[in-house]
């Protein structure tokens, strides 16, 4: 047992020297375990570690991140004491309606694969995808953004014997305004649309965000219009994609609807409560509703463009966080007799403030909305981005920056396409060369152009665009 | 208390001489209730008669049921001792999914008017119905098959300022063949329709059905699709009457999959679980059916017959086991800013074997069917149509025959329109001047040519018809 004494003797240490204890001590918490330690030594060395986590605390005001120096920008975590790099102190929470760690790097998504039971895209996948294509991966599958995958050896299998499958994805409209963490599965699908030549569906669950939310039906129905927008801004091809809301679709399609039906008969109350964390006080529409989100999957949902054929394979690209509703959706779809749908996963977009959590639409200063100005982004970036840096240019140039913390960072991997200058910059960053206001200033002339960008092709896309994209029809494909 | 010796006395008695006691009995106990007598009295009496129960049962191998007199097609009751005539010893079971009572009376509608909180339809609402339309009241009002309602007065209230209402009603396609029960409510919503000069909507519950059987979606529809010919051929004005298939019309109405999500955002799982007795285990379509069956209760799920109207009120004639839904409705209407639907009850059309449960459209023994040849009609009623008269016409004679309890009688009441008539047979087979045959042959006389006629009408039902009324169109109302 630690001394009082101690906590005075720790207490009077810098917080980066401090930092390097509870990083030591953290260290060796780690190693006892992995080595099956006697348990009392180990809860010794778990003993110290909480103890100089308590003392950090009161000299810096914030809570101990592994991996995550002191800094002024850091954020104190809402759960008292933070759980270290390995998350020994409790899971990720990670559903549809909430994200949340307690790791600046963000979730443990090595983890989650093993959570949820899904399988890592690999090197050997990535190459996979690129033999069949014949194009260069994306540099989401090179850099391990969308890092997880449920049957896509299958999908190039079917592909490979020169059968079709087609894409779906989804957004569920909360708000007007999306942010850049938003377009990540939409860039990554048109990609994909790109380079299998496929069709695409695209579900907007406005009457989800109508049950989940304090809005109206007819609120909810106009953001996924303005929505879908923004979607179609993404480059989408109106001869390949079916873009829809559920407000509309369900109403206008008896195919839809009895595959709604079909899925709900196959699931119980118990089930969605063990999927969904459901309860008895929730209103029935939500605990009805993930069949809503699983009949996409099923081509003859979609009679306008796949006739009444209902083995067309379904590949969804999709944040990690939705990974439940198709958990469930896969485990019905041999007992109603379709495939299963196949899946990609992506991590998550960070919020500006760090990885802990997704971005909200609700905080303006969380991150970067599609509507931002250059200025605003530069003053958002600059003002708000989570830094991985040291306070001073002395200690910068010392220790390094890091960039596994650092959201300027983070945000590059996501949008700065040339994989050399992303190298170059890592190192220079960990390296200390490179300073926290360059790799920001990089960051917003990376971003600046692409949201101007899409700016002006949200421009082009009017009403009747839109209700181009969201009219049953048939598409361009001969299936 | 009664001495086992007692027993060895009552065990020695004629079937009919302990029927008699066992009536005495329950009167006494009845009677010693309505006066607040003293617990301890009435304990012995009841005491008295549950004795006198368990030896009837020993003498006759039937359970004792008030007003019903041993007889070879009485039914055993399964529940062990049956209730008598006060049900003291349990609640009637009446649900959307099971109706039972130990009663051979069939169900007592007065408790359940209390138990469900409707009013009961008495004589100054029959009068008012009368004054208002100008039109002599139904027989079904007359004889109070239609017993209850909810806000009849107010309907009443709106048509006297000539401002209009409209009808709903339904039917669940359980199977192809309707049998003359299903008939009642769709008799008297003609009748109503025809007085009133108002529109009506038809839902056809075929989503519900296929949640509750083992049936497939195909054969739900095809039912729906033949239900509907039966329904057409009471002679509905395709002018004014809209029926529809929820599997179609779910998905063919943005409006009414909209009002489907309200009513979902307002009821919790807890509520439908004290309403209709779900379990965890139950499929979350179960779960969520109630808002389906609700939402043709506010004008603006048809849009195409009322536009945008949301206020116009809404009158529901159906059996009592469907209340459920609709006071789950009138519940959740003023919050989603609607009107509450006025309802009219009626009480069950009795199985050929008994009014203890409603018919079985899968035991084709237990009513007639709209298929029935005449042939079948007077064997059926003949061999199956359990009788409250006598083992032989020496006791008829004697003691007469009684109404309260032979099918025969209650089918009269339903389908013989003469007041005059149905009152000398009630008083003849009460004395004992009418036999069981003579009784039956009426019957037999009175539904052939109402099925005949039916199945003629049908026979004109095309598909063409059924396709018109099935169309969302407007109907000829300027409302």
């Amino acid at each position: 047992m630690v001394k009082m004494t101690d906590y005075q003797g720790d207490a009077a240490k810098s917080p980066l020297e401090l930092f390097e204890k509870l990083t030591e001590q953290g260290d060796k918490v780690r190693s006892l375990k992995s080595a099956k330690a006697e348990k009392a030594e180990i809860d010794a060395a778990v003993q110290l570690l909480l103890k100089l986590k308590v003392d950090y605390k009161k000299v810096t005001g914030q809570d101990y991140k592994a991996g995550c120096p002191p800094s002024e920008n850091s954020l104190g975590s809402e759960n008292g004491l933070a759980a270290d790099g390995n998350n020994d102190e409790g899971d990720d929470e990670v559903n549809p309606w909430s994200v949340s760690t307690n790791n600046a790097k963000g979730v443990d998504y090595d983890k989650l694969i093993v959570r949820f039971g899904s399988s890592k895209i690999d090197q050997a996948l990535v190459d996979r995808i690129e033999k069949v294509t014949g194009r260069k991966p994306h540099h989401f599958l090179r850099r391990g953004i969308f890092f997880s995958h449920r049957d896509m050896h299958q999908v190039l299998d079917t592909y490979e014997k020169h059968k079709s499958f087609f894409l779906y994805t989804g957004r569920g409209p909360s708000s007007q305004a999306m942010h850049v963490g938003h377009l990540i599965p939409f860039i990554f699908t048109k990609w994909l649309q790109d380079v299998f030549d496929i069709p695409l569906v695209v579900q907007m669950t406005d009457d989800e965000k109508y049950l989940w939310k304090d809005l109206t039906l007819e609120q909810c129905h106009q953001f996924a219009m303005e929505n879908a927008k923004d979607i179609i801004a993404c480059g989408f091809d109106v001869n390949k994609t079916f873009i829809f809301s559920d407000l509309d679709y369900m109403g206008a399609s008896p195919q839809f609807y009895r595959n709604v039906v079909k899925i709900q008969k196959h699931v119980t109350f118990n089930q969605v409560k063990g999927i969904f964390g459901f309860t008895d006080s929730d209103c029935i529409g939500k605990i009805s509703f993930p069949a809503i989100q699983a009949a996409p999957s099923f081509s003859n949902s979609f009679p306008h463009i796949f006739g009444d054929k209902k083995d067309i394979q379904c590949l969804i690209p999709c944040a990690i966080d939705q990974d439940p509703y198709f958990r469930m959706t896969r485990d019905v779809a041999p007992r109603i007799g379709y495939p299963k749908p196949a899946l990609l996963h992506s991590t998550f977009f960070p919020a500006l403030q760090g990885a802990q959590t997704k971005m909200s639409a609700s905080d303006a200063n969380s991150s970067i909305f599609l509507t931002d100005t250059a200025k605003q982004i530069k003053n958002k970036i600059n003002k708000y981005a989570f830094s991985g840096g040291k306070d001073t240019v002395e200690e910068h140039r010392k220790y390094g920056g890091n960039v596994d913390v650092d959201v300027s960072f983070m945000y590059l991997t996501f949008f700065l396409e040339d994989d050399e200058k992303l190298e170059k910059i890592r190192q220079d960053y960990t390296s200390g060369a490179l300073l926290t206001g360059e790799l920001k200033k990089t960051l917003i002339e990376t971003l600046q152009p692409i949201i101007a960008e899409h700016q002006e092709r949200r421009k082009q896309v009017t009403d009747e665009t839109v209700k181009r994209f969201m009219t049953p029809r048939p598409l361009n494909f001969n299936l």
